[in-house]
């Protein structure tokens, strides 16, 4: 198999400590070309830190040339999300673009169109697909254990966690708050054990009453005054086959656990629950809780790229795609849209 | 204050366990005069171990003569609630009604009705509105600790409740499963701390899938054959003041917990936890969490017949009355609805 | 199906607590008609509390006329277990007697051998047997979830636990000490596990310091001077199919827990522990730890007195019969040897 | 007292780990002058990394010349420990071999014999021995807190720990499996209670279930097809003065605990529990439980090659010595012997 | 021995509770022959209810006649200890007067003379010397486990248990608050393990803030209008040979535990907590800490009457006498005098 | 505001450690010029080590020339706490002197004296005032939360943790023991509750017998033939308010915890305890235990060492001042003299 080129697009914190070391242990199957930031200095800095021979301050100069990349990691702000794709979809790249898909569903839809035409893959950095708790639910799924899914609480919540530093604020960036920056990680993987099939019915709430009182903040202290987003979000996800999904998501709420990422799962045969990863079931006519003490800790990051050149080379692969993406952008549309009735 | 007469309709556990001993308890108040039951066998055993003057098996033959009651306690079956309290209406009596209010929402409507009409008291047991943590969290709610709540998290959760006796499974009688027999408890709590405003959109799921295939029971053992009703409801309501609430209840779930009946509230200022009841909020610039360890226990029942003779008194009470179960039963038939989609 | 006449033999606390009560439970299968004591006060007195017919104070009268009981339940002194079992097989009766078997192989040996000559049921009160815990261990052995065992530590053992009543510290009477009383119900389970095949190499050793030495007692205060038998036993025995057996058990040991009864199991496909009952497994790849919190209580000398009548009955039973006694105490007897070398 | 020259064979991670982390940290006692390995690189980096003036690939080179070393620190593979320690003593060298002391009795009882003769100290690594809570309870028996000592239950077991490097299950090599690598140390501690006397009646079984059948490791992956040794090993040893000891040691057992390294100690004043250390006895007429919350961790290798260095200058220490190195060997035969039958 | 003839004096829980059935419980020793109560009617239901001959409602009349009392049960106020006591001496009774001895100094002083003078025995039942943490403390002290004490901390605090019945708060009843009524008991132990001497030096504070401001009850609603006594009283006192007490105790104070009663012992040689019961000492190089789990609930009230009885009958007796409790009594008016200051 | 120059008398653990790296991280109000040491050698490494200018080993020397220092860290031993302050304020310059102020009133009071003369800041580095735990308690008593404080409990108990190295047992060095170098830290901290008022009454024991008697030490063991201070003292403090302070401190103690630093608080509308942070009290009619999970940690030194430099600069300042020093100093003079009685 040949080596691909790759080149970072966004040099903020994701790229220099999750997609570059990820890219850089992998490199019998990929060749880290060139990092390529808004502000030169930013690029140069971490081409330096991470021996990348070429650093730009503008995506279209990469295209050009002999030593052109294979692929795109997009790691830039939600709303660049769409262009930058785009762009590296039009000179034949494929493309790990960092998660949400993009900031409306119209976006994510157009990107997945033209990684159709093109013939080339785009994915998605839902990451936490890769924890050994996810993947052994997928397993025990697969292996019948859990009977058929109806019903998920996916929850990822936050006591008092709206970033003090960064856009989490800024509705224009980043498209939304919290449902936009953390909740959709915990509805792709719940849309996961459903085939990723699409809900028929929503209904949805959004508040930001913390997020523009101000108060304490446990990641750096918030602007109250420019809080443009929702700090919680709760809604719930009908679908075709009567399966349902109550997903409930936080920036700040007034709860006790510090940060709550979870999903409870409701199977005929079984339940489960992701973090601890444990399972109630019957055994021999009896209730029955499993759990499982020796989960070895993974490098998420790491086998997510790994996820994404398998894809890239034709294989099959539990990465995000840009179907799946574009699903997921549209349903965060529509509970928007149910939350603004 | 002259001393009311009561008489009970329904012989079964109910009424000898609960009512009985309360209104005996409160025999500065209340005088029971006559138990009425379809077995008259049942009445008169009843009758004697609590030393009940009279026993009838035909509820009209109470209300002729010098003796009449002023009060009836309705603990008959679901189906029964509205024929019993009707005629208990008509003939002047007031009326403390077992919950559900009834088996759909024009029942409900109609008693209520007929109620006003007659200026007698018909209220509901809901005896959860008598626990001291909930009416800790009335009172904190009162005193403006909570802020505006906006969001509730409403669940009565068993893992394997379905009663192994009794009329739990069959709908014509019970009018449905769960959320008729225990959802509702913990849905008229919630709608308590809203004001028991109405939701404007209701979206739910219901499900029967461990009820129909059988297994190990925790309250005995279930007919699977003959299961007619949900095992299961998952449901969030809307309300026109833009706060909700995500109730969940089962018969059946494969979960960790034997049983889960509690109350999460989420307000602007602090947030609360019924049971143990807890406080999540800031005080003096950090986040604090309150327990409160000395909550006397409560005969729950004897306080909610209080509530009652209070009301019948022209008093202020925080009985569940007329008007309110009428909503609940209507929000109860919206779920249904919506379930059925 | 005829009910039986049973009769008590020895008038002490477990004929009062455990026997006698299990006996009237099951009146539709069985009739009391008789209880015989050494001390005939002890009998009436007996007799009159539980409403039994007939008291003697010599059993050979019971054997006589036409109100002869059909079985006999035999909860006298070890050293009586054989004489007065062989007394009432002699007359035609089924005999379920207490344990041990008896004081020693050859008693017991005897004892079966009748038994067979006469088709009657002998059987031993291996109450054990019936716990929810050994059941559902039973269950998961015959579904195959714990492959096949090879090695069982079954430990009984007490941290000062020497009776200070009764003649638990005379050898004469008792046969032994802590293994005659307390490591035979152990040792009864693991065989069970085993299909009660014999054991083809024994060792072990005895010890009486702590008896002798006399100190603190946790059951009352024993006479360390007359302390005549084993107050702990340590054992390890080697099957024919190279399973094994550590067998623990004692009256008074330095150890923490005032009393541990359980059994630990290893089986080629998981291991298992009966008090909490826990398996210890592999499952889709992964290590898994199985809890059951939801077993029920049982009332095991009722299950027990059931298994014995169902025996009587001709149907199949998890009792202990005498075949399995007999090879009980030839291993007792074979541990006491090796322990004597 | 003179500089002792000290030479390493055997190049793997126990040498450049302990060994030669505990030499150098005593350079006031001890030089450390070579070092040799089969591979003359490894020596040659080991050499390099820990500044050790000279590098072999032949240990015969080491004893010839001037510059010879005055004891040898046995590190090389089970079935290499009695070649390299036979030939570092007839060299005039002390010796200490790490553990266990040879693959078989006769092995053990020459390396003993020849040390004898030549007036050399032959020593073996048992680290164990140098914990703080050993310490503490050889110091507790030497003050009669314990009186004496009749039984002791040893355990090493591991839930899943094959080692999934090295030849650990490789029987030439190895000379055995969970027994030669983890039982010897908690046997050789319990025989240090004992005065190291030896057994004469032993019984014992010996498994290979787990290892055959492979699945999930916790110390890598092992070959299931390449598994010769046993996984696990149980035994019962019976001394002449009574006292008896059950060894428990497995690689792999359906058990919950990971990792389980612990002796229970039965004494006629008290008993002990190794780990967290603990004593269990009367005091003033009750019974108590005694902890020792703050005992202060050890350099166990350190302290071990201080017992080896004093040793070797003719001063007491609680190093394992050839004499009970040959007895731990020959009762190790005698179980396997044992097991086999 | 004769069977003394004993009379209660006081008609108050108390002696129905606890002391009547302590003396019918000892029958063979003592004899209980009337009851008085300043109520007659109370004192004829308690003598109805315990089958006691004689009813009074004047103490005068127990001391005529033939049929009169050896010792007396004072039970009544604190402030009648002193004027009932006396009365019960000058008839030559024995006299076992409930805590604390009396209401001042004086009053205790003058007892103890009449006492002495009358060669009666005057006992006060300070009961909680009966516990078996107390005794085992006692014990271990005696045995040198402790070496010297030299410090002690002794506890008994109320959260908020100011009793809404009786006259706890009255201050010309009770003699005062916390330290009268709860302290005294705390500082008898402490004072019994530093042999009852006195100290030289006291210093205290008292506080009323709860007491008199109100609030939630724990042992019912007091009167906080009517609130004479302190809530809660903080005290050093150091002795002739250097040891030192610090006392705390209090019916109402801001802290965790709803009720602390303890004692912190600081010996030469050891600590000790009474409740539960642990030492802290040093044993075999190491620091220890030993808890003793086993202890026996004992019936402290008993225990104490046979005490009492032992010292009528002229026996050794840890019963507090007289001597005892006028000292008490005197260090309990510095406290206050102090506090005053 | 100008940068200051600072000068660091004392060479010790505290300086490196502690003050070189706080004044360090806040270059941008304070420059570090030179370090001065009795051992010249020790001053030089430090110098280079943390590249501070100049090395002297003579105080005097640092104040001549143009390059004086505008404010000293004074870290020497407590003997040289007086006369290197005084050095210094002669020299016109600030000084944060270590704890505790000195070793006896005058010294303390003629320092306080030579500040206000020269018009200097005199301080002194308690640096237990900057823990969260504490500010949140201040915070919350000026918040009126506390209502008055009536009692304080402070504690800083060791069970052995008497330092091996220094001169903690010198009592001409140190002035003193646990109180000296303990127990000023908490005593410091309820003081600052109290607004620092001096207290009226005072009473004290002092004890030595463990230090004396030497044993086990978990800080390195000292010298018990050269103890000459106490190793623990108890003291009650009365304030002319009524408001008392129970202070308990230890080197050594027979106790349970290693180490408790910790105030208890009591006051008429709540209480508190410093470690953790949690209040209790009444709230809508019901007690309440309210707790702070998420304090985030603090650098104490830093913060202590701005507070410092705020008070140099004439801001407010919570920073330990020299006529709070004065009054500390005579309360541990008066205790120690109360406590040679």
């Amino acid at each position: 198999m040949p080596i691909l080129k790759a080149a970072i697009i966004g040099g903020g914190h994701i790229a220099d400590q999750n997609h570059i070391p990820a890219l850089k242990a992998l490199s019998e199957r990929v060749e880290l070309i060139a990092v390529c930031s808004r502000d030169i200095q930013k690029a140069r800095t971490l081409a330096d830190k991470h021996e990348i021979p070429q650093a730009f301050d503008n995506a279209s100069e990469m295209f050009v040339g002999d030593n052109k990349p294979d692929l795109i990691i997009n790691c830039t702000a939600n709303n660049l999300h769409h262009p930058f794709s785009m762009q590296a979809l039009e000179n034949n790249c494929h493309v790990l673009c960092e998660k949400p898909p993009a900031i409306n569903a119209a976006e994510a839809n157009e990107m997945a169109e033209l990684a159709q035409k093109k013939g080339k893959v785009l994915a998605y950095n839902f990451q936490l697909r890769q924890t050994p708790e996810y993947s052994l639910l997928k397993r025990a799924l697969e292996n019948g254990r859990l009977g058929e899914i109806y019903h998920i609480k996916a929850n990822f919540l936050r006591r008092r966690g709206i970033p003090g530093w960064g856009n989490f604020t800024n509705k224009s960036i980043q498209g939304g708050g919290a449902l936009m920056d953390l909740g959709v990680h915990v509805l792709d993987l719940a849309l996961g054990l459903l085939d990723y099939i699409e809900p028929d019915r929503i209904i949805a709430n959004t508040y930001d009453f913390i997020g523009k009182a101000g108060g304490k903040g446990l990641m750096g202290n918030w602007a109250a005054a420019k809080f443009e987003v929702e700090d919680a979000c709760f809604a719930h996800l009908s679908f075709p086959n009567n399966a349902s999904i109550t997903l409930s998501t936080s920036f700040a709420l007034n709860t006790k656990m510090e940060k709550n990422v979870n999903l409870e799962v409701f199977g005929t045969k079984a339940g489960a629950v992701l973090n601890p990863f444990s399972m109630y079931s019957e055994m021999d006519g009896e209730l029955v809780n499993m759990e499982f003490p020796h989960l070895e800790e993974t490098d998420i990051q790491l086998k997510n790229t790994i996820a994404f050149l398998d894809a890239c080379g034709g294989r099959a692969s539990n990465i995000c795609n840009a179907a799946q993406g574009a699903i997921l952008q549209k349903i965060v549309e529509e509970i928007y849209k149910s939350a603004a009735k």
